[in-house]
């Protein structure tokens, strides 16, 4: 526990199960977005030899970690939990220094990171989630005997973990995907995001030591470092990879599915990409109470400098007086927002080059222009109207950032447009009781576009919950079925499997006569109620 | 509902909603498998445009028929069943006369496909299918209020389906892929399999009656013909449909999966494809009872002239005095067995392929040839060991037809073959307490490679229940994560949405305050005890 590797100083290198990646020939640095000056030390490039290895590895690993206990797992992800929190304040200035994001969200971050750490050890230690279900047999059936057939969910192999620039932690690397991974029992290798490199290797070295300490195989958890494509596409191609993570950008994430998909043997890719997260302002709602409307989207709008997936990007309300008075306040508000210093110079252009697009457009008026440049960027409102947005299928891009588009028209051409949106994460409909009656239409159209549905709310910020669903359909992720926030995230990584006339010494616990591990079974179709 | 549309009689058209198809250049017949003579009537191969308006009118439907209640639509599922038992002996008539099974067979079949409709009809008529959950909000919580959110499964969308020609009716027109996608919620249109279309069409007529007796739009159900390949690739482009539920060949299956996974909006492919399902006997159960196995599996390689996807292609046993008495026993049964008539032309055509591979092979070892030509086929077995085995992939590719390879080794050996061993619907153990004992590590690796692990057992025969797993990893299936089998069939084609803060008025009944569906439901993680 004494040699020089356990501890925490960056030494800019993969983790190869416990070993240290080598010299590369690629070398790149974490950047501080506020002075856009490098950050010590080098970051080596992966190896295509270590990557490699770091499949194999996990695939070894796999042949041991499956088999572990819910509870063996739990105590894993609980002291991957502890090692971080024992990271201290060096954590929070590093991600800091990367990330140019304030303190106190970090802080907040690095709080839902460790709950959701936990969350999932509950899960797995209390073990329900297997979805154990039995039917017993009977040798007198006729014609033919009746078997007995147990069923439940196993870990599906080893994940690759791809994060985001946005959530250094929460969706890093010992983020969301990582947890719900590690604790259905599947090992994990992530190619860790290069904005934010120090962040990455000081989690990283907590997770190996929470490896080192359970005791599990060194292929339970890998790290690699690579500024560019080249560790990540060696890695999806792994054969013993066998199930992808990914949040990001929509280019990105399709190379991803593309290429899992291309493999001799496919593999799932839970991509989570882009989504413009519309927001529907019904007539009741604007008369009612437009004015505290225009503050919370403003808020929502520019919180975080506009950088998250759930960002409102489209606002949408009926032609009429009143969505003219909400355009001119909302109009106000966004030019009185203080601008922020984006994650990383890409991101930074990425977000000129998408309101040039809109500023550019011959029928979009622009409401607020951005003030700023350099590495600080400020909030921008646009407006158009809804034919002309249903005709120009680019203005639906997602811009990431601090801006926002109002689309005014008929009831009817909102409908229209709501029916042509592309999958989003969120939809949001703000309204009276009477409005909602009125656009039953709308909200079923809504249905069928988004994961998470909000009711005069703001999409940004996600409860991690056991009900929450962080997904939707394709742009929005590559998988509308699964979640990729809150327990059910599990389900990603998780099959089934079922045992037929199985021995009771060869059957797993959750299988067993008797419910040993107490857990929620269904038996002939039937739940007992007994169970929790 | 006296057109004379809707009486039974064949019309060789493709049945887009409501309407006959027209005319078209391509036409072709049901093959009478015995005389290989051509069965009336005459069928017109689907347009591009018949394909295109059955994808858009279930677009259409899905809007209507994806808000009806579990109850409505188990009226629905049951009126189909109806409608199938109603067809009588003309369906097992004529059923006969594409395939050459046998009439007890095929009663059989339409027992378990009419009892799949039913059973779906059950589950989501009692409703908690859906897997409700709710975190109740708390506006006092500090620094942040909690939402309400609430969460169930709904329908994707229309859903593409794909029968085989070795399951006319319970994985045919009305058969598990179409009974669970329906259930849940979506339009269905159907590629018939050009092996059967007359039973295609009987069975196709039936659904037509079942969803006019429920008064839903006509697009919830279109059936198209086609002897080639162009509809199928026409269907699973059209942007309307959201799932395609295959049954067949691996070449097929992994081409539409291709398709899916290259549109601009790539959708999820549940392909059950191939599988060699191996039965490992281990030392015990041969001393023991070697004579007994081997006359149960040669049962089960020749039951319906081997033409299964569980059928059993693989046999491995540790060389020994044991098992060269039982490769001599089971040569024997498999020389007396009958021989039978073959589905079709082309499935007759590629066993022979097959057998011609491995009996050209140097090192395989032809225990029985095959004695039959023309339209019967035989049984025939072969024999090698476990390194040539191991270093000749193409022996481990399906044959599909009552033919086996036995392939003998050392322990470890047989362990090797396992650990290469591509994915599986099923893998079988046969032994004793001592040998599962002696063998855990044959029997982890097994549990990594299929769906479906058997002890004591023959693969062939799949229960339909809810415990049931017909699926695994690929290529036996293109999404181990699903079962084409058993009530969790329906879990494919559904995906969550999340509910946050909306009104009572606007939740679905399945998520409303006093749970007036009297479902199952998780309230904050804890699931009501007093509820199924």
């Amino acid at each position: 526990m004494t040699t020089p590797f356990l501890d925490s100083s960056l030494r800019g290198r993969s983790l190869i199960g416990g070993d240290l990646g080598g010299d590369s020939a690629g070398i790149f640095h974490g950047i501080n977005p506020a002075t856009e000056e490098k950050l010590d030390p080098p970051y080596h490039t992966a190896t295509l030899e270590e990557t490699r290895r770091a499949a194999r590895l996990a695939g070894e690993a796999f042949a041991i970690y499956r088999r572990t206990t819910g509870a063996q797992r739990a105590a894993f992800l609980r002291e991957i939990a502890s090692q971080i929190e024992t990271l201290g304040d060096a954590l929070i200035k590093r991600a800091a220094l990367e990330t140019a994001l304030p303190d106190a969200r970090l802080n907040g971050e690095r709080d839902r990171t460790c709950g959701q750490l936990r969350m999932f050890a509950n899960l797995v230690e209390e073990g329900s989630w297997v979805n154990a279900r039995i039917d017993q047999g009977n040798p007198e059936r006729k014609p033919l005997p009746k078997p007995d057939i147990r069923w439940m969910l196993q870990a599906i192999g080893p994940v690759a973990v791809f994060g985001p620039a946005n959530f250094p932690l929460a969706f890093g690397v010992a983020g969301g995907d990582t947890a719900s991974a590690l604790a259905s029992g599947c090992p994990v290798v992530v190619k860790a995001h290069p904005s934010h490199p120090g962040t990455s290797e000081l989690v990283g070295h907590a997770v190996r030591r929470a490896v080192i300490e359970s005791g599990f195989p060194e292929g339970v958890f890998s790290l690699l470092f690579d500024s560019g494509k080249e560790a990540g596409i060696v890695l999806v191609g792994c054969p013993e990879i066998k199930a992808v993570g990914f949040t990001g950008s929509q280019r990105a994430g399709r190379a991803l599915y593309d290429l899992a998909a291309s493999r001799s043997e496919p593999i799932p890719v839970f991509a989570e990409m882009s989504s413009i997260n519309p927001v529907f302002i019904l007539p009741g709602a604007l008369r009612e109470r437009g004015d505290r409307i225009a503050e919370g989207l403003q808020a929502s709008v520019t919180l975080g400098v506009g950088q998250f997936c759930t960002n409102p990007g489209l606002v949408l309300m009926e032609k009429s007086p009143a969505s003219e008075e909400f355009s001119r306040r909302l109009a106000g508000l966004m030019a009185g927002s203080p601008s922020g210093i984006m994650l990383n110079r890409n991101i930074r252009t990425a977000y000129d080059n998408g309101l040039a697009k809109w500023r550019s457009h011959a029928k979009v008026q622009v409401l607020v222009a951005p003030g700023e440049s350099g590495v600080r960027a400020s909030a921008a409102l646009f407006q158009t109207d809804a034919s002309t947005f249903f005709d120009n299928p680019e203005l639906a891009e997602e811009i990431f950032g601090p801006a926002t588009l109002m689309v005014r028209g008929t009831r009817d051409e909102l409908l229209r447009v709501a029916a042509k949106l592309e999958g989003q994460l969120t939809a949001t409909v703000h309204g009276t009781d009477e409005d909602f009656g009125e656009y039953q239409d709308l909200i079923s159209v809504l249905e069928t576009k988004a994961g998470r549905l909000l009711f005069n709310g703001y999409p940004t910020g996600v409860e991690v919950c056991s009900s929450m669903n962080h997904g939707g359909p394709y742009p929005a992720t590559t998988d509308s079925r699964f979640t990729s926030v809150g327990t059910a995230a599990i389900y990603r990584f998780a099959r089934p499997i079922c045992y037929q006339n199985c021995t009771q010494a060869q059957l797993p616990p959750e299988l067993r006569d008797g419910n040993p591990l107490k857990i929620r079974r269904s038996i002939d179709g039937k739940f007992d109620a007994a169970m929790p």
